[in-house]
């Protein structure tokens, strides 16, 4: 085994599985599941919990203007960028044990396996919880990583208020004044590398009964929202020849959808998540329908050509019926740094772990920080891909092969020449 | 003219219109519209209003257990079965200005020109305002009628309750004290014959631009309600041969149940109205679907084997989700009293009227009253057939008209022989 695999036999799955359970019951919900809204009560205990974890090794905990948490095991170089690694707390509000929350303990697992194994790093190594991943409390997500980027600033947000009408500027005050002791961090300051572990929240790694997944992108996205405006009638009274009805048509338009995307090869990612009916009532013919459409593919030409045509395969299932569509988001594939996937890739084959080299499905922190630093992540399976929901499970053997790897790609970069 | 014609003269469409925009102003909401719940303040506000032209013209006021408010024209036979006429006063939470009081009001009025044209009757003639036919505040609809006649017990109401938690029982009572002076009649006493008035909720006469409806019978109704069950999971992340997508095979399902209802004639009606997608977010892969099947037709043999055909229908839809279908309600078809038509019909062509024969699409209080008593409906245009619905719009000349022809009817049903 080459030097980048030393810490890797101070990994703790007993450790790392106790504090997930730890955290598991911060917001605990029926069904196994976690309720943790960005900057909520819930969310400031996890931080506390984790910043005293932090503390009792002697690392220096910081936030910066977004409360992003930061711990930091120092370098030989205290100058040096740092390598980052790590993911968020908050969960969606049906969420689960893992998401997110895998990824910080499993770089605070990282710097404690360095500990052990006696390591010093050329570069500090710091442990990153971003802030607002989610967006389920605060639209939008990924709010942490977006402002410490430098990719949103953090005046457009501290306005955005919860469904209870609370301001986020004072929900973010709450949560830097509940951990006085830390620093203050200056945003957008400079990364070695970013390296983040999270869930796969998909099922390919559980199918493939894998340990690890080496991230090399995130697939691109567009989404859209199409409303359909037809006339709401009496179901009983009104022929067919007088109903202007919304969802027989919208219904066409999906049908006409699912033509469309059937051009498209196996990586495709087409899917109808919400559909809203008007009035509503079995006995009106439906008014008004709005649906969802959101678009996945990993080839940029590709998701182009199929969402510039979205609105016209709509347009033509309309007979009486009147359309709208609106793109309401558009983010091109990310495809990763090279030298940091190979560096994951080699800590992965030092230890003798499969993998296999794929790309994300879902939006992460990482998607911002590949803006600024070189980037890849890690992922580990969760039971039979399931997540954003209570039932999402993890074995804990697979999560701490998974952080074997990272502290082996952390040591890795953090040796890198700065 | 006949003499069944005598009171068309002294319909008044000047003071029906006004009283029904007195009416109106009776829980009036923004955009024209009425929320007038059953046994709400404004339903007793309306009912005192009433009792108030009845009481200027001297017709004694009753009411009974379920406060049907009954006001009675004497006839020569003070022993004879009433005929009897009238409608409901509540309305839909969203409701317009004429369904249901318009066929109250007109019955009124039929009263006062029989009055005024100086005509005596064999039998009494009576106008009913039914308690709760639109069932939107106590459910279900229909109560008043149903009670009158026997169809259901009153015991079995007392104790429903409003979305607030009030129970009928206590609404009723408070109703019943607010006419002190009004007498109290018993339940399901006989009736010589029953005519409803009521604005058609559908467009056909609006079209054929016709002022009068004779309504033959009531289609027949079968309502279902549809579960498919998936799994939701992430949309970004799992694979098509991973997705258990209750939406798409609820579509699919939808799609099936219309190449169905293409085996039947015009007189089909297939709604599909209500449809709720859980979790229902734009990156979750549908979980479940529930959606309704509103299906009418004046045929009780292809009523009955279309919705036999729904189950099978939907669940040769199903791949990988699975199906629940379970029938919520079931009327069937009701034919009117043939010689109550055809005495509507003598009445309409006594004023020269042209008028249509048909079925109506919803249900109304005549359904009940057709089990005890020759029964038929009178139909006035409402403007494109909107109805429940703050943009109801009746013409007051088509109004008036169809209220001659009511006078017209019970005045003939009222001579006929005890």
């Amino acid at each position: 085994m080459s030097e980048t695999s030393a810490p890797a036999r101070f990994v703790s799955q007993e450790r790392l599985w106790r504090r997930l359970m730890e955290m598991a019951r911060i917001g605990a919900i029926p069904g196994g599941g976690v309720n943790r809204a960005a900057l909520s009560p819930e969310d400031i205990e996890a931080r506390c919990l984790l910043a005293s974890w932090a503390g009792e090794r002697g690392y220096a905990v910081a936030q910066d203007d977004i409360a992003n948490l930061i711990i930091r095991r120092e370098g030989r170089r205290a100058d040096a960028a740092p390598v980052l690694t790590g993911s968020h707390m908050d969960t969606q509000p049906l969420g689960g044990r893992f998401d997110g929350i895998y990824g910080v303990l499993a770089g605070l697992e990282a710097l404690e396996a360095l500990d052990e194994a006696g390591v010093t790093t050329a570069r500090p190594v710091e442990v990153v919880a971003w802030t607002n991943e989610e967006g389920g409390r605060f639209s939008p997500g990924a709010m942490g990583s977006m402002v410490f980027t430098g990719a949103r600033r953090l005046e457009e947000f501290l306005d955005a208020r919860d469904a209870a009408g609370e301001r986020l500027g004072d929900a973010l005050a709450r949560t830097l004044a509940a951990l006085p002791e830390a620093g203050r961090r200056p945003l957008n300051t400079p990364v070695a590398a970013y390296v983040e572990a999270h869930i796969e929240q998909g099922p390919i790694l559980d199918s493939a009964d894998l340990s690890v997944g080496v991230v090399s992108g995130i697939q691109g996205c567009r989404w859209f929202d199409v409303q359909v405006s037809g006339e709401s009638s009496h179901a009983g009274t009104t022929p067919a020849w007088a109903r202007r009805d919304a969802l027989q048509e919208a219904l066409a338009a999906i049908n006409g959808l699912n033509t469309l995307m059937r051009e498209a090869d196996d990586a495709l990612r087409f899917t109808v998540g919400r559909l809203e009916v008007q009035p509503n009532t079995p006995n009106s013919v439906p008014a008004q329908v709005t649906f969802s459409v959101d678009l996945r593919h990993p080839e940029r030409e590709l998701l182009e050509r199929l969402g510039d045509r979205v609105e016209r395969v709509c347009r033509d299932s309309m007979q009486r019926c009147t359309l709208q569509v609106r793109e309401t988001f558009r983010q091109p594939p990310c495809r990763f740094d090279p030298e940091v996937i190979a560096v994951i890739e080699r800590a992965a084959r030092d230890l003798d772990m499969p993998y296999e080299t794929m790309r994300s499905g879902a939006f992460h922190d990482a998607l911002f920080l590949a803006g600024v630093c070189p980037t890849a992540m890690i992922f580990a399976p969760c039971e039979r891909g399931i997540s954003h929901n209570p039932a999402e499970n993890a074995d804990p053997a697979h999560l701490a092969r998974a952080t074997r790897v990272l502290a082996g790609a952390v040591l890795a970069l953090a040796e890198r020449a700065p």
